[in-house]
């Protein structure tokens, strides 16, 4: 049988992050069961979205605009940059709203299995902003594995020449965390950094 | 700060079965990242489904035409025919290619709580169907569920002046299935409608 347009939707929702063949079937039901408010909402959404987001030529970040409305905010210090791997880092981060500065999205990091090297995510661009910007701390905001902890590291010996006050997000313990459901590693770096209280 | 384009889109998305608050974001992240290739064509593809999609109706299957190629399948047979609530449901036995018949899809069960009659249901609808298009059996394939097996129940006591044969799927444990994982409602279902092999 030919593959019909509601099947090509299916395999096409699959592919998001966090769908599966599953739950694509399930969403793709309840949008066509719904087709006159929300597959047609989701349609429109889509729609402009496909029009008017872009990268922001600064820092990375998308939005309708660029530069992004973070760049743009002239309430926000310039003197410091806080760098993450991805979008979705910046949003958890703005979340949380614990950081007043900017932002670089680097989009990856180093991987020598996926070919992405220093040009690849761009490290250059953000090397000559912390010079131009007159930025006075860059802070490395990393996953915690391997290869973001690499990148970090390598951004540490790019950045030192230039003065820059560099520095990275806390490990330990997280809030909440109970100690017998930590791993080894967290628990060793989280003994490492501990701090005296009396 | 107003609502962006990006903003309602992750709402749109959560709103989704399956997808949460935090899948939605990275679903949403995802198709932007790669708005020319598959926000494209997920755009694209609902444009079309919410052109081309229609409620089969003659059983209430969804389709691009009505009625649905089940319906109009020559080599199905029409004198049995298959009750499921949802088109899920419908799929799910397709996916399983054991039923060669017709389908009647209810929409939901009856529910005192969602106010949802026979009316609402359409039963009305499918007596009439049984009595003119010669059915010889139909199948109760509701949930093993309150709602579904008395919905069962209610096209029973319906369908039985019609003369129709009424069957319904078995209850059992499932393939695949350890006893020591079974509620007592399963053992017990499968204890009684046990089978002679010997």
């Amino acid at each position: 049988m030919q593959e019909t347009v509601l099947e090509r939707l299916i395999k096409t929702l699959a592919k998001l992050p966090g769908l599966g063949p599953r739950s694509a079937r399930r969403a793709a039901l309840h949008l066509v069961k719904n087709k006159e408010t929300q597959l047609k909402q989701l349609s429109d959404l889509l729609l402009r979205c496909h029009a008017e987001m872009q990268v922001c030529a600064v820092c990375g970040n998308i939005d309708t605009v660029s530069p992004c409305y973070i760049c743009q905010d002239e309430r926000r210090s310039d003197s410091s940059i806080c760098i993450v791997e991805e979008v979705a880092d910046l949003w958890a981060l703005e979340r949380g709203g614990v950081f007043k500065g900017k932002y670089h999205v680097l989009g990856g990091t180093l991987s020598a299995i996926e070919a992405r090297g220093p040009e690849e995510l761009g490290l250059g661009k953000l090397l000559m902003r912390i010079k131009t910007d007159n930025v006075e701390e860059i802070i490395l905001a990393t996953n915690v594995t391997v290869e973001g902890q690499t990148t970090a590291h390598y951004i540490t010996e790019q950045a030192r020449p230039l003065g820059v006050k560099i520095s990275r997000l806390a490990q330990g313990i997280p809030i909440g965390g109970e100690l017998d459901y930590m791993d080894e590693g967290t628990l060793s770096a989280a003994m490492k950094a501990r701090l005296v209280v009396g």
